[in-house]
């Protein structure tokens, strides 16, 4: 993969801000000192281990009340080919926001928020001081925690500023499938940020900060809260499990893969279905999916794995083998009965099924509390990456609207599709290629 | 302190469920092999490493890409003298709900109920497998995460259950306060769940499974989420940040404390306001503090930490010192100002102000989004611990509510009190005491 991020494990000292500091006094400072111990455990898995499980760290014994930063230290660098929040694994904590550009607004008061928003991000991302607002102070004493941030535009943006000619052809509406019962108020947006952390307040901070930059530019339009598993949680690195309990995101393409960036991100200098000032950018299907867990909890483990196609307790197909194990979409049991059955969710969605149509799926859980009746507003905070979604989610969603078994117990209640940039160049920001083009 | 729960930061294999280990094949199993790199943490201070910090691990190398479970291996008990999830450091996730029996439901099935829900906890707890309910699976692979399940009882259970006559006198409602905005749909209740852990899908699937075990004896009546930081995230090991910012918990008694039992526990026996079921048991005062974050950010550090009384930097007090230096009330700066001012929050607060009310405050922020003019509709899940609460919070609240700088900047939008008896034996449940007694 090309992605030029550096991504460290090493020990940083938690943020500390000038202001604070000249603050004077006896301050419990954070220092080095204290990190000494922390052991970074970055190697040929580095990307992995680093965001999935921190720096794993050995108190040695020295201090045993005080637990060294070790989650706190995992950082990814903001400017880049790509934007973060793509190929790193998902982190504990995620927000979604999109906002609109106020009446009035335009290209300009777009081109000076994407700079400060930026600026904000990269010092966030590097548990530096941001600048230009005051600091929240949420943040303090924390690392950045494997944080990132992550900026794309909705179809509506280029109308709003004047770019409709720029608007790229990858990013036409998303067909209606029949499952959809969407919530307009809850679905696209001009602008989008996806903010994410292993670490609560950190992520919190982050969208404070970026919410607080917008100034008289823009206002929130809708926001969603997600969570991943906290590093450490687990000791199965890749594997995450989602409000169904089933293993969720085996199929997906891997960095390391021939074609990961085929599938995932527009090549340089565009195509024909992207404009040149998307290279290296990618596009984000974001769906708010909530999983009717009532009825889903009532039916048996075996009538659960036959809708998904794979075992509850290893994701394993039921055709055999392990997670990795490809489908065999032929195989049958003693009786000649499918043992990945026909409306199978792994079937449906299954590249093989679906014209090698291919989506990086990076989601969250997200849990809301109850709704009236007592069931939980609870699913999936659905996002998925490809270079275009008429060769990622859009076929792959087609194909599952016509015949998933799963789909009796979603409900896909929010919609929005993005156009992500590519990464900026240290000085520069997200978008300038479009906005100053 | 007489707290006689375990608390361990051994390996712990992540839970397994036999049906999943019967359904065969090459399951990714978790095996205790995997996780012999991981090193104990547990010392003098143990308790609070334990919960705060996880097990610390090294990877040694072994097996770069595979994080060694050390978050997910931090276990506490549920049987003991008192309930888990009092003195036990806030973990990263926590859920508060309260439920109300059913028209119908008495005593009898108060007491199954409460059975049902000790059983659940305390497998839950040990990270193995629920019996009586379908496992959800959400939980696999990861370790119980220094899971707590925690119960009580509201004034309204008792008239419910026929059991008036043993209600406490500590449990007589909370008194009315001026910045009171209380939702009556999110206060109180005949019982209260507190369940938290360091991995938010481990505290979903047993927020979920207690709520499926209520059977048909009783309905969710509120629930709410809220965070602290991620273990690891820093290396200030009892510090708690705010969404303020704010050094908060500086104050709170400590477990090691000579009248920390006092403070917080019912002795053996009960006394004047609690009956003997009662006996190693605590009061939660539970509160929905909303903080107004748009207003708060207006101010400067120096208006901010004139409202506190504190640095926000280090939680210092502002007649100087660190963070655990006593208040110096009468100090004043060369102009004869008061350094900490006359209504600053830790003043009025103060135990020396309060005629020596004390509790121990356990709370967690949340964050439910936006309000629709663009406020975080976020704050503080206040939950307080206290041997009465005429003798904790109350007196407090009564003098913040007659002078305190920081009442500007939040809302109590729900408020609960719950009696919350002392620990189950093993065999026992919580609550047998008062329900078979």
């Amino acid at each position: 993969m090309s992605d030029e991020k550096a991504t460290t494990t090493e020990a940083e000292p938690p943020r500390t801000r000038d202001r604070e500091e000249a603050g004077g006094g006896t301050t419990l400072s954070l220092s080095r000192r204290r990190l000494l111990g922390t052991v970074g455990a970055a190697g040929a898995g580095g990307l992995a281990l680093g965001a999935s499980g921190g720096a794993l760290a050995l108190s040695q014994g020295r201090d045993p009340v005080t637990p060294l930063a070790s989650v706190g230290t995992g950082r990814h660098t903001f400017h880049g080919t790509h934007q973060p929040g793509i190929v790193e694994p998902g982190q504990a904590h995620g927000h979604l926001a999109a906002f609109d550009l106020v009446p009035g607004a335009g290209r300009r008061e777009a081109a000076a928020l994407l700079r400060r928003w930026s600026a904000a991000a990269a010092a966030l991302m590097a548990g530096e001081p941001v600048e230009g607002v005051a600091a929240t102070g949420i943040a303090d004493d924390a690392g950045p925690s494997s944080l990132t941030v992550t900026f794309g535009f909705g179809a509506s943006f280029f109308d709003r500023t004047g770019l409709a000619d720029q608007r790229p052809a990858a990013l036409e509406p998303l067909p209606e499938f029949s499952a959809d019962e969407l919530d307009g108020r809850r679905s696209n947006g001009d602008l989008w940020v996806q903010v994410a952390a292993d670490d609560g307040l950190v992520a919190f901070d982050a969208l404070r900060v970026l919410q607080r930059e917008t100034g008289r530019a823009a206002r929130l339009r809708w926001q969603m809260t997600g969570f991943n598993r906290t590093p450490g949680a687990t000791d199965r690195p890749r594997t995450a499990r989602n409000l169904m309990g089933q293993v969720d995101g085996t199929n997906n393409p891997r960095p390391e893969d021939d074609d990961f960036d085929r599938h995932v991100f527009v090549p340089r200098g565009g195509d024909r279905r992207s404009p040149a000032w998307m290279e290296h950018g990618s596009y984000a299907v974001v769906r708010r999916i909530r999983m009717l867990l009532d009825e889903w909890d009532k039916q048996s483990l075996e009538q659960q794995e036959r809708v998904i196609g794979r075992r509850k307790s290893d994701g394993a197909p039921l055709s055999g083998g392990d997670e990795r194990t490809p489908l065999d979409l032929e195989k049958t049991d003693a009786r000649g009965r499918l043992l990945v059955p026909f409306n199978a969710h792994a079937r449906v969605s299954a590249p093989e099924t679906s014209g090698g149509a291919t989506m990086l799926r990076r989601p969250f859980s997200y849990h809301d509390g109850f709704l009236p009746d007592g069931a939980p507003d609870a699913g999936l905070l659905f996002v998925a990456w490809q270079a275009d979604p008429q060769r990622g989610f859009v076929p792959v969603q087609r194909k599952l609207d016509r015949g998933d078994a799963l789909s009796r117990f979603v409900r896909h209640e929010a919609s929005a599709l993005f156009a992500v940039p590519g990464g900026a160049p240290e000085g520069g920001y997200v978008g300038q290629p479009l906005l100053e083009g």
